[in-house]
């Protein structure tokens, strides 16, 4: 479905042709390929009514390109031709200087819509929904509704819903266009429509939403503000990228990175090492203080060296271990599967999981030591203390989420890497306290 | 939203009343939260086509739970009404004794089409695919387009978009209700349909299915088989669920796991533990290799025993570097943003910024230790080390995910733990051959 652009003079007609028939996603993304002028150069061959919708899914770096490449009156037909929620997500990435122009060219009621959404705080409903739907009122008849929506409907980002406001433009209701087209002409909107709704406030996180949608399977849900009036909605589409980027940022965060919402290939080496050295660098130092741990058992590994052979296992263990409550524990929090109230639920669970796991890794462990090492007491203090870092790390790895979640951070901090540091100096405290214990050292 | 279903029997009334109000998806959470025996009984107080409804959103558990519960008949009730797809994933989660005779209660016509839904593999587009579409002929005009909606459309689980084919069923385009409403009664859907149409194959991978939706803003895809005709057609709905279930997956994975779609506070400690031992075994035995590296240099570590102290930080910081790699990688690759093809550019780019991070922490760190251990040898050594540590790691980081693409394994399972377990000998053999070049030990 991709199109390649071809970039030689004598295709513009051709090119034209591969154009009208192209989706403007595609356009899209055959423009990205391009460099920066000759972008610009096809983007202003573009009919007017396509090149709105090709500027929606261009990254933010090729729309920054075309709007400095343009003339002002140019940009205001584009930005004033999208919908709100794309010319809101354009100008949220532009520089200051580029959003003074964008507004300033653009009519004075989208202005105020445009410069209204900026306030939503980000993540928010508000900041997702977009102003283009259908609303009826309930004393219409279906046919007076088809004749709104006739008349409406081909700006809307959509028409399968349709929501029913009163003259104070709180919601009433909601209905479908399949309820229209099976209910008789004649029917009256206040007694065909959908009463039991679900909406969402502008404030609400929009992680919320998409797993209401999800759920519900929804195609649209309607925003309102702290009247209970209709304020936007918010499209089954963009719910789609939110909860990609959801995950994403979630996977970034808890790999100890600082999200990111562009792509790895487009993203550049200093942006991509400003988002890790941070965490990175945290991370070493605080791990400074297990290397300091084992300093202080110098004496114990003088006398028993072969001691320090385990301490990888025993801390990767650990590390793996947690890391498996913990990855659980945060995508049920974001899945809202598991609330804070359920803490002592998953504790007890974790402690019967990892009394478990680290049994059976305890058993298989004293086993190898027995061949290897030849050392029965060495097998029982190693595999002793396998099985305390996987309990203790089961721990650790499935409460600091949730105490996370109670304090009100991302869960998802409280991953790999933290715990795998926590659990580390954990591990190292309880093997050589047992080892000292059973060799007397 | 939620339902909480009142459990004394002189509520019957009421709870007949609110379940009127109810949407099925609550109903079916709120049947959640009885004991068996009492979610049967007020499944069984459902009005009929509530009850199929409800049936598709209750866990595997309580369907099985329902369906031994109830009589044949009702059962082929419940499962006639079904969208096909949520019968087929309903029969794919039940033991063969209830899929017998759960089938042999259907029409012939019904049990033809599942069994034939469940030859589709695994997370190809024919497993989630359902068959209640709209199908329109090219001749047709937009008035009798209408009445066939109006006639067949009251069963099928979307009627926006509408597919046209010929009369050997091959796919011709497709029209939305949004394009019937706008056109003139008179207009025919040949010529006003869209000829240029996103479709998969039922053979198709689930995942880019999911790509293709977040890409185009999709609301249904068409599905053919290898001679270009409609079998079926996948729901954004459903598209919604699937991106969850792949990204959870992919967590699951990327910590170690074996995945399970079964929520966590609903799955068994002995599913949980199972999920997890595995892997921990396997990791924890690879680790021991990592323990003999150590054994290794015993006599370096005899004359300089404070080496010893940095392994944690090197391990750590080495295995962090490295999953910070493959997290972007795998995430990249699942999102269709890096190819195969792309990895020397990927493993240029992650050199460059392995080499940023890596200084700075080098700096860092020697810093550090002539502070703490005031030893610009031990400094030097230690922080060249680190370097190399974080530049081999990001390598491996980077480059395993692809090399288990290219091989047609998942992506995934380089993550974190494996690269962790990898990249720790590669940094104790890095750091030992320098401290040993370095004091002549």
């Amino acid at each position: 479905m991709r199109i390649t652009i071809d970039v030689t003079p004598r295709d513009f007609a051709a090119l034209k042709e591969s154009i009208k028939n192209s989706n403007p996603v595609d356009i899209a993304e055959g423009l990205e390929e391009l460099d920066d002028q000759q972008a610009v150069k096809y983007f202003r061959m573009l009919p007017k009514d396509t090149a709105a919708e090709v500027f929606a899914y261009l990254s933010s770096g090729m729309q920054q390109n075309i709007v400095d490449a343009i003339k002002d009156f140019e940009i205001s037909h584009i930005i004033d031709e999208l919908f709100v929620d794309d010319a809101v997500d354009f100008i949220e990435e532009m520089p200051a200087g580029v959003v003074k122009r964008v507004l300033s060219n653009l009519p004075a009621d989208k202005r105020d819509i445009i410069n209204n959404f900026l306030k939503y705080p980000e993540g928010s409903a508000g900041s997702i929904m977009t102003i283009e739907y259908v609303d009826l009122k309930e004393h219409l008849t279906v046919a007076e509704a088809f004749d709104r929506i006739r008349r409406d409907g081909v700006d809307k980002e959509t028409i399968y819903t349709c929501y029913v406001i009163d003259t104070a433009r709180r919601l009433l209701g909601a209905v479908s266009v399949k309820t229209l087209l099976l209910s008789s002409l004649n029917d009256r909107i206040g007694d065909i429509m959908d009463r039991d709704i679900i909406f969402a406030s502008t404030s609400e996180d929009k992680e919320g939403i998409t797993n209401d949608f999800r759920k519900y399977g929804l195609l649209a849900m309607p925003v309102v503000d702290n009247e209970n009036r209709l304020v936007g909605i918010v499209t089954v589409d963009d719910v789609l990228e939110v909860q990609e980027e959801e995950a994403t940022e979630d996977f970034e965060i808890m790999a100890a990175m600082s999200p990111s919402d562009e792509p790895y290939m487009k993203t550049s080496i200093w942006k991509l090492s400003k988002n890790r050295i941070l965490w990175l660098m945290l991370l070493m130092l605080t791990a400074t203080i297990t290397g300091s741990i084992i300093g202080g058992f110098e004496d114990a590994l003088a006398v028993m060296p072969v001691l320090v052979t385990f301490i990888p296992m025993l801390m990767d263990t650990g590390g793996n271990a947690g890391s498996q409550s913990s990855t659980l524990v945060i995508r049920g929090i974001a899945l809202e599967e598991i609330e804070t109230s359920d803490i002592l639920k998953v504790w007890w669970k974790e402690l019967r999981v990892s009394v478990i796991c680290g049994g059976a890794l305890a058993i298989v462990n004293f086993g190898r030591i027995l061949i290897m090492n030849r050392s029965a007491s060495i097998g029982f203090s190693v595999s002793l203390a396998l099985l305390v870092t996987v309990v203790l790390s089961k721990s650790v790895g499935c409460l600091l989420p949730l105490f996370a979640r109670k304090c009100k951070l991302d869960p998802a901090v409280m991953a790999a890497p933290v715990i795998t540091t926590i659990v580390d100096a954990g591990a190292l405290l309880v093997f050589f306290g047992i080892a000292k214990a059973v060799f007397h050292i």
